[in-house]
């Protein structure tokens, strides 16, 4: 199904085009027919299989069980809390008819679970011998998208939600930190991203939080890409949903509670990160293929020789836990080295004539297209550290891009010269006052990404209006 | 979280009763706020992970991608089909209204994923190098259920299915047959259940499929559970779909396709027919865990030495790749034998201070309530084998009541009798027309489940109207 004959948009060129291209053209996705929705393709799906899979893990050493809970939700459950109604409403789908009738109460498909799970909660939880109570569930989750794009908007997205509940305002702050910690790990070590960890301010935390983390993560095209959430919750949907226990004196207490979610966008973030004009760039600890081998057949006497080094190599790789294709079918080795440079697999090993003769080969990296040989009996120790390097390396790119593109202004020209040019991270001053977030946000589209966890207080200037302002704030411009 | 106070049903006087019982004690799921939607909470979701993990494995096996198509379908994709929408459309659910406006075509949140997936297959076979083409997605799904039932009749459902495009309608009978047949080694290595392979009548096929195949097992009160289902498709989704190729002579040729699946019914199927009064009886394949340690400490000082034989029984279990569980929590011994017999767990190690003076271990099998001891150094290969050994027994003892409940029936009367009474499974000569078929039902509540694989030939008359037919079938009430 592979098709190599359009060529992909310069990605210095138009990033919205050449994504587009990409994402296309390596068949990881391409749009369904109710607008907004994906279908996910084999090649895209087992992306999400290796995300799943790695942050799985983390979630169940966390503490978290795994759950279901239905995709339908009564509308009044939504309604509870108003924050939260407020929010969500404009992006809800409504299933108003079901089994040949009108229904008597709207269902909506959820957009996020708090509603239905903290129901079942008040009904769980009872004594304080039931707390914490840490729930995961990975699901599909609906929300309208007007401008769908590929992952980073899509009407219908997968992703993992974790719930709790806890005895202490406390103990929720550190669950939520705790959650917002392994996010960052994740996106660190296994898709090579950088980003900075901090709250969000009033206007942009989540409808119905009390405090919403996030890693908010930059873009070669100077936007930025939201890359999870973790709300402490506090008691605004315990007391709707009268989520209450217990206490050890035989008190009845409220809980405090946190959510949190990764999702599929997360993928959209890697592509975007890494990806350049021959197609996708894998990070080795998400690419389902480490290494593709490809044996180069010239001379037909040597055809022996080269495939059985071909196995032998596949072998090796494979005793060492690497993700490992050998491809030999009959496309040409041109046409393969195209192929897999779409596909994103981070080492490619050719083997010829000459390779085959001294037992040795040649390996070719995805990222920086460095070359160079290894013999047969290095090549177990070499690969596994080649691939722990360039997962390294992937990830000081994106530090290295994130810090040079963070900017501080002072003054609002400078603010606005940094958004009309080459937009990226802003440090300024803000008095944290909704209506100069607004005005920023219209003049220069950049909106608050996040107070960084390691902000320090200081004695500034809002650099909207000038009032007294404790943090810089980072700003940006949200995909 | 646990409950013990009150009684359950007795499975032989009341199965329904004793079932909802079973479901809600065991804590493995609870209804959800919209009518036949369920809540899968830690324990009962921990048996659909395990399903995941196995079937997931034969499936790759038969060659199948991993993919995700969306939820939502519109409405005019169904309609293509004419059987097919006249099949699902009494349980659709439908959304009308998204983002705030009423929608110009209503959307369907998929019943079943063919329409969807079939016309992306018209896109994606070009030329006859892409077929086979097989994909598999897990998913949620949706059918309007008016009289639910735990696990085995729920408005929205978990799933796998599977589906195919082929060159020849024998690839994609083969490709039926492959399927159920792993659906087969599936339900009686994993979950014990013994049942019959078979094809179901025009009726009672899938609405769309030239042919579909069904596993049909037979529950404790002598009603059947359809386990799963494997169409043949033919030609009829890839004419309105237009799903067609070159051939190698580059002539047009629409494709032959199937599908396939299996659903969160499997684990209602495995409850009814292992459980018994005291709770879950689990297969050991299946239960997350297989074994549970429980240190029975009457004298203080032989505390120490039991808790040391504890752990050394944990460690040495965990070696073997046994799913292993030690309980040294404060409840009494009394209260963790019900509970750990409530959540069905295969094998039970009791270690009290006669077992700690020898170094033995006293084990109690969950299914048949036998016991004996084992010394500590043969611990590892004796539980190992132990927990085959009631694997296989657990499927004999499914067989066994399969075969003593299939019965013939020569005469109406008879038929009616055996109906009237034990139900179970019925073989019978019938013609094959629907009106007999239609009229068996309204009289005894029977259905065709299947005419067995290994059906053989004969000269018979219908067991309704008296004329010529070929073949006994197997009839039973359905769930």
């Amino acid at each position: 199904m592979a098709d190599q004959v359009k060529s992909i948009t310069k990605k210095s060129k138009d990033i919205s085009g050449w994504y587009n291209d990409v994402v296309e053209r390596a068949q990881l996705v391409e749009h369904g027919p109710v607008k907004g929705t994906m279908i996910w393709k084999p090649r895209g799906f087992a992306l999400w299989e290796e995300i799943q899979k790695n942050l799985d893990v983390k979630i169940k050493d966390l503490g978290a069980k795994a759950v279901y809970f239905p995709l339908f939700i009564p509308e009044s459950f939504l309604k509870k809390e108003k924050e939260h109604i407020k929010g969500f409403s404009p992006q809800l789908a409504v299933v108003t008819h079901a089994g040949g009738e009108k229904l008597k109460e709207p269902i909506v498909v959820r957009p996020t679970s708090e509603t239905v799970m903290y129901e079942a909660f008040s009904r769980w939880i009872q004594s304080w011998r039931d707390l914490p109570l840490i729930i995961n569930q990975w699901a599909n989750v609906v929300r309208w998208e007007m401008r769908p794009y590929y992952f980073l908007r899509t009407t219908e997205f997968l992703w993992q939600e974790g719930h709790t509940a806890h005895a202490t305002n406390e103990e929720a702050q550190v669950m939520a930190e705790m959650a917002l910690k392994m996010y960052v790990d994740f996106y660190q070590k296994v898709l090579g991203l950088y980003g900075y960890a901090g709250r969000k301010s009033e206007s942009e935390k989540f409808p119905g939080a009390d405090t919403t983390l996030t890693y908010e993560i930059l873009m070669p095209d100077g936007k930025v890409v939201q890359g999870c959430t973790s709300h402490n919750l506090g008691q605004n949907f315990s007391k709707v949903f009268k989520v209450d226990y217990q206490d050890e004196k035989g008190q009845k207490q409220l809980v405090y509670q946190t959510s949190w979610g990764l999702s599929s966008r997360s993928i959209g973030a890697m592509i975007l990160m890494h990806g350049d004009d021959n197609g996708l760039v894998l990070p080795p600890m998400l690419a389902p293929h480490q290494v593709v081998i490809i044996p180069i057949i010239t001379k037909s006497s040597d055809k022996e020789k080269i495939r059985n080094l071909a196995d032998k190599a596949f072998e090796i790789l494979e005793i060492n836990n690497v993700r490992v294709k050998l491809d030999d079918s009959d496309q040409s080795p041109g046409w393969k080295f195209n192929q897999y440079d779409l596909e994103g697999v981070p080492i490619r090993i050719e083997i010829g004539s000459t390779e085959a003769k001294d037992n040795r080969f040649r390996i070719v990296r995805r990222d920086n297209k460095h070359s160079f040989d290894i013999h047969v009996n290095a090549l177990g120790a070499e690969v596994s550290n080649l691939l722990k390097e360039i997962q390294i390396e992937m990830l000081d790119n994106s530090r290295d891009f994130t810090y040079k593109n963070t900017r501080q202004a002072d003054t609002y020209s400078d603010f606005k010269k940094i958004m009309s040019s080459k937009r990226g991270f802003i440090e300024a001053f803000w008095c944290e006052a909704e209506s100069c977030e607004t005005a920023i946000k219209q003049e220069t589209k950049a909106t608050t990404r996040c107070l960084p966890l390691d902000a320090i207080e200081a004695n500034g200037e809002c650099i909207y209006c000038g009032k007294r302002a404790k943090f810089r704030w980072l700003f940006g411009q949200s995909y």
